[in-house]
């Protein structure tokens, strides 16, 4: 069994510091890196890349909604044309200094509120999709299982990972519950290793009231920011080697 | 005789609009493009680039500091380092999206407050010279005659393209005469086509007192703001052609 | 007849211009001020204030959401306690520099997709008006005819000036109709003259099919971008003032 | 003996922490509260004046020079109209909000590099104080012993809070020792208590090499980003009221 574990990294901005970038980078093979529009900044970005291929951590653009002070976590309405010219434009940013580092840029996961409507908005999903597409088709988009941008993906003739979360619960249609539901959270290492591996053994997510709904599986999806994120982290990649799984690069994956 | 002109392009933003790119755009053979630091959005750095590609005009990066509301005008004091990341994002952004739009970024000048103090101080030249390196070795920097700049350039192994002002009287020193003196501007197409000429045939600056600062010229820089800036940009080139020049682009120009 | 004319004002971003303020300042009798988060800028903001005070112009802030690339005309899904901070903290910094340049902020008036928002959605136009009268129970708020903005006006306890549009038809349920359709602008001084002495007359908007629905109305909004803009408006003027009309700023209106 | 202590608070930013602003705020008298131009957004600012409040603890605008990712740490050359305006809309916002908090702003500390360049470059230093002046003739202008900034506060006809840093070596004229000579910090609590309080005793700036430079000290600024720094903030509070102090906020001690 192979799999990727992947994070967001590079949140900081100027004397700002997000996330234990330095934690992650010893844990998974995949880094979802800030683009400048929602966290991140020139030099963050230039650190995290170098710190990513010293790791030997595959590295992907996570680009924002145009929204430092809300973190890209607010909707915002854009025309098409804008979201395709903005996305384009963080993709290639990240791309050349990536170049510049002597690593390379091999996924694109859209970040916070832009994936979260991706998932249920085909249309926009189709825009984020042929976007990534028309930057470079070799691209791999890193979207949540059963959802909306998993379909644009595909049928942008990109390669898709699909990524599962650690430490979200899911509802009997494949979405993440609600965080303002009481068990939306897999709290715990040990929780989020049970969850994480009876999705890998079942091929599917698996909801709350335990169905499976069948899926392929690339990508666990971790977190940095939190007293306790760093460690549930390595504590789920350490149970996933115990149970013989093999931890990848995306790209590796997926190639 | 063969010489370049280019002119700053793509500096409107969001419902701004700033210069007349479609005016200048049938006159230039190459055109600086904003990267969204003191102008220029990535909807207005796709669209430059797709009609400077229609039009054969040769594009280039114009980074600045990051000063939206100065436009870039104003000094910063930024640590080589941040300055370094700085100029690598914006210079990504612009190649990446040139790729897309099946263009090429082939030179590089620096914008405003950047560009002035590369002029007269060593170390920061140096720094935007070596980041232009880094980013591509092939990439030719653009500088004023007898800049700090042009040094630099040279030193980092760049192709180095070495411009002239049409519309800027030149010091004993070969540094512009300052807006705040009487005689800093060469005001209409005809004087600019004198003081061009001078230049050229003289191959050296050619000074308020009339010496000849000797150097070589690849290319003229015009302007696209201001009621009659189009106009004499076009009684220029028009002017240009008729003594017998031959304009072209600048990666031709330095081929 | 007593009406006031509004118009957005000091719109323009460090070196962009938008709009003719001049040309606008001598036909209104309110300004509504741009406060830097869809445009405007401090030097902008305080020689906006200088200009309407000589002119005998009173003036309101335009707050928008924090979006100057999309000029605050995108929708953004902002919480109401970050709304009303957004808020308060562009109401402060206009009320402070008018008290600076030795004049007042009387009125409020949200700009672009914040304001469209509040004239459907309760909740939103709640927070706004609450906000509003959280600064300065005293401040009217400008809004549109029959809006929900309106009602939350009322509700927050402010005076509420109405306003109609005397470029844009209205539909049979008082809404703009959409710019997307091919009769939603009312072209030329004379049809918004007609438009609007028959809004007047009647005592209500009158929608595309000549229904009344009854409405005080305070105040007409006129525009000053586009080619035609301010002789559109200074013939709107004229035609009220030769019907008899008495032109006054907004807060003498509501006094 | 009565004297105040500040500190610079409400630097946080949307997502991001900096400070430990709720350890502060039962050490000092008087918080410097961010403007949103270097840090602070409007929910920090709100959050911070309230809490402030709440802790009977006095509040002053920190304005800065307008560069979010270099945390106003960087000189950025403003012309001193500009300059002014900003000074002003950083101003008017904050006073606006402690207005609707219930809370004052009795004071304005100038922020990183425009404090910095202040304290030796005096046109600068009276655009500040002017701008101070312009806003509200009672403020506080709260400025670094011997420095320009006090001369020009004082010229301005304002009441001038001067303050020494707790956990800074002085140089023989006044000025602080730069960060990159080792002797540059005064390290630890009881090494900052000692140095504070001979130059309370002292009545004067106490120099490395021990001169003493008459001055008077109306209060001390103490830090609360680093791992130590509120606990060397309580115990130079501790240490001072066991010596005797009375510790106020700025507006009493200047009353």
């Amino acid at each position: 069994m192979r799999v990727n574990l992947n994070a967001d990294m590079g949140e900081s901005f100027g004397m700002y510091r997000m996330g234990d970038d330095d934690g992650l980078l010893s844990i998974v093979g995949s880094a979802n890196v800030a683009c400048g529009f929602h966290g991140g900044d020139p030099m963050v970005m230039r650190r995290t890349i170098a710190l990513a291929r010293e790791n030997g951590v595959s590295i992907g653009a996570h680009p924002s909604f145009p929204d430092l002070v809300g973190f890209g976590r607010r909707f915002m309405a854009m025309a098409p044309k804008d979201l395709e010219a903005t996305l384009l434009y963080q993709l290639a940013a990240l791309e050349g200094m990536a170049r510049v580092e002597e690593h390379a840029m091999t996924h694109v996961k859209p970040h916070g509120a832009l994936n979260n409507a991706a998932c249920e908005d085909a249309d926009l999903a189709g825009v984020i999709a042929r976007s990534v597409a028309l930057f470079d088709k070799e691209l791999i988009l890193l979207a949540p299982a059963l959802s909306e941008l998993e379909k644009a993906g595909r049928a942008a003739g990109l390669k898709v990972g699909i990524e599962v979360f650690a430490d979200r619960a899911y509802t009997e249609s494949g979405s993440l519950v609600p965080r303002s539901q009481p068990d939306a959270m897999v709290e715990g290492g040990e929780a989020s290793l049970a969850h994480v591996t009876a999705m890998l053994d079942a091929g599917g997510l698996v909801t709350r009231a335990g169905k499976v709904l069948p899926t392929e599986i690339h990508s666990i999806c971790v977190h940095g920011d939190g007293v306790h994120a760093v460690a549930a982290a390595r504590a789920l990649r350490n149970g996933l080697k115990a149970r013989g799984a093999t931890l990848a690069p995306l790209d590796r994956i997926l190639a």
